[in-house]
């Protein structure tokens, strides 16, 4: 998606270990229009997958998906890092973080996470797909479906994607970062 | 707001100590049509309050505030419940948080909250206004002004309104609860 990697290369910031910073307009400022522009593209692109519910993590997933979980009229259920002491029948996963090199806990209520649920997961980022693997465990433990998985961006060189294809599930990325070696974003393609 | 009401006498759930859970369609699991017509609603009553950036604190406010951006085509900015490793420049304030009995610290960085902004804050929940009072800190210490804040359900019994007003900050919200007591939604008027 042009937008968004003609973006990426104007104000993306690049850090030691790999890490890209796009805190201008995805993970801390927001750009709503690119946010919407980044949702109708990600909607039409699963279009047809028969998702009847879209999950995120939260926060950074939140206002991709909220946009998409629009677009397409589907509720939008966000994963918890912290178990809410009021949540009862809670769903669990770990999940490793690379970037700030620790473990956390996703969880989902399984009132909102249930059997026979055909989901799709929308995030901001694709890294090494730590997320992912726990977005993928929180689905089965629920006994539901994921039809595929949609990001913003993706670190191609951090092999998140071919964790996710290897257990079956549909990926889709709007830019894929080929480098950032020497502090130079490289683009796919 | 009252489709918004509506929602909240139908499948609001009260816990101990004031507590109100909307979990099915704002706090976990989100409905993106409501969301869109309650930002519709907020947006039309700061229409021409001159804000030139939204404001909001991760996570739940994350999805009312990104389509009150989009709606009034203004960038979005989100504060931190943790200080990122990465993040340079950095604003904070302390923050009570009594449903969940524990102070955190929000954050933002000088980049995206300056001096000179003239800054709408926007929430999910206003209660004892312990999240706002941190806001109000923090774009003060930016030199920034707030020009206004809105919430989607405001606990009048908690008097957080009165903590904001008594800053002169203008405050709007879609639906007040008078009272929970005894499990039971109370909504003003």
């Amino acid at each position: 998606m042009k937008l968004l990697k003609d973006r990426i290369l104007a104000e993306g910031k690049c850090f030691e270990g790999g890490i890209l910073k796009v805190d201008n307009f995805i993970n801390h400022q927001m750009d709503p229009e690119l946010m919407y522009a980044m949702a109708e593209e990600l909607a039409h692109r699963f279009e047809g997958c028969g998702a009847n519910k879209i999950l995120t993590v939260e926060a950074s997933g939140i206002a991709p998906a909220i946009m998409v979980g629009y677009i397409l009229r589907l509720p939008v259920v966000f994963a918890k890092k912290r178990v809410p002491s009021t949540m009862e029948g809670v769903l669990t996963a770990e999940v490793h973080s690379f970037t700030k090199n620790r473990n956390y806990t996703i969880c989902v209520s399984k009132e909102y996470l249930c059997e026979g649920d055909r989901v799709l997961f929308i995030d901001d980022f694709l890294a090494y797909g730590n997320a992912s693997k726990g977005a993928i465990e929180l689905t089965e433990k629920a006994g539901a479906e994921l039809v595929g998985m949609g990001f913003l961006v993706e670190k191609a060189f951090q092999k998140g994607r071919e964790e996710i294809e290897a257990c079956g599930i549909r990926t889709e990325s709007l830019a894929r970062i080929a480098s950032l070696e020497g502090g130079v974003i490289t683009l796919c393609e």
